[in-house]
């Protein structure tokens, strides 16, 4: 039995930084782009292309067929992405079962939920768009975007998040059923909550 | 500046149980069923009047004038629900500003969101309708209820205080932006909850 901490955030809300602690305070694996390494090497796709995939902006395209509006075929790339899916679920699997660890991102949460090997906390990370544009500008002073345009670049990115994750899940990105701990990260210091949740997943 | 835990949550998902053990963990006062006496002893109006609008039992009423149907006199009940909405911001605000403590239900997230004066941890507990229904169960085990009257219940008592907390603050009960901390209790460890509440409140 194995003790493993998903990670689901919003972007900007301070997620990864959470993870990070997390694992560092508890002497556990952390796995971030790790799991886009992993899908490579079981693959023959490229880095760029499966990390495409998982942030849900190579999205599936459909090609219809003139002769006939009702026939639809999906196009190579909707394999393709298939493949990504099988192979996340497989190493995500694997990471989990090996050694205690953070996983970030990448459908974890849903990929392991009823797996009886280990034992789950799952994570919600969010916060309010001010909190999480100051985070980003903070973060990438060399952007030179205002902060509506970075509000603008937060919403994108979140859209194809939630996109990957409803086509790969089923689920509705955020709904809380589907998180033992949503965390609003706007009001609350990271440190405080990472101490929190290491003595509820220790 | 005084510490303040608020709890909103879902019947029947362990939040009383939630803040009484915080409460008792933190040396924090814990008002749970004062707010409704601390309400009647500021108006002229019954504990059961009272009682019956927090937990949205008594709804407004409208009367149409038969002679034009655009005119809409509030029946004498409305006058006495914004009463209470009025004597209830009063109540919470003093019981926060007095001293530490935990506050179960009645909007009091809502009502101290923006006070300057407190230091505020908001707490939303809930947890999926079969755990729910089980921990009901035990709980009122003369009720005679089997598992789907009681589910029925429970959906009934939930949208009760929905109407009310939508009709009182005009947000939406149980949207994660409201939140700092949403915690499922279907499959955590109500000790292991409190510890890890403690740590970030303290």
């Amino acid at each position: 039995m194995t003790n493993v901490i998903t990670i689901s955030r919003q972007f900007g809300s301070g997620g990864r930084e959470i993870g990070k602690k997390l694992a560092e305070k508890l002497g556990y694996e952390y796995y971030d782009k790790q799991v886009v390494t992993g899908i490579v090497s079981k693959t023959d796709l490229c880095n760029e292309f499966v990390e495409g995939v998982l942030e849900g902006k190579v999205k599936e395209s459909f090609i219809f067929a003139t002769e006939n509006s009702f026939d639809m075929a999906m196009s190579y790339q909707s394999m393709e992405i298939v493949e990504v899916h099988q192979a996340q679920t497989k190493v995500i699997k694997e990471m989990a079962e090996k050694s205690n660890c953070v996983i970030v991102g990448r459908c974890a949460d849903y990929i392991l939920a009823d797996n009886e090997n280990i034992n789950l906390n799952r994570l919600f990370i969010y916060a309010d768009m001010d909190s999480r544009v100051e985070r980003c500008m903070e973060r990438n002073k060399d952007a030179q975007l205002t902060p509506k345009q970075m509000a603008k670049e937060i919403k994108k990115i979140d859209k194809d998040r939630e996109h990957y994750y409803s086509r790969f899940t089923g689920n509705d990105w955020g709904d809380i059923e589907n998180f033992d701990f949503c965390i609003n990260t706007s009001r609350s210091d990271i440190d405080a909550i990472v101490e929190a949740i290491a003595k509820v997943a220790e």
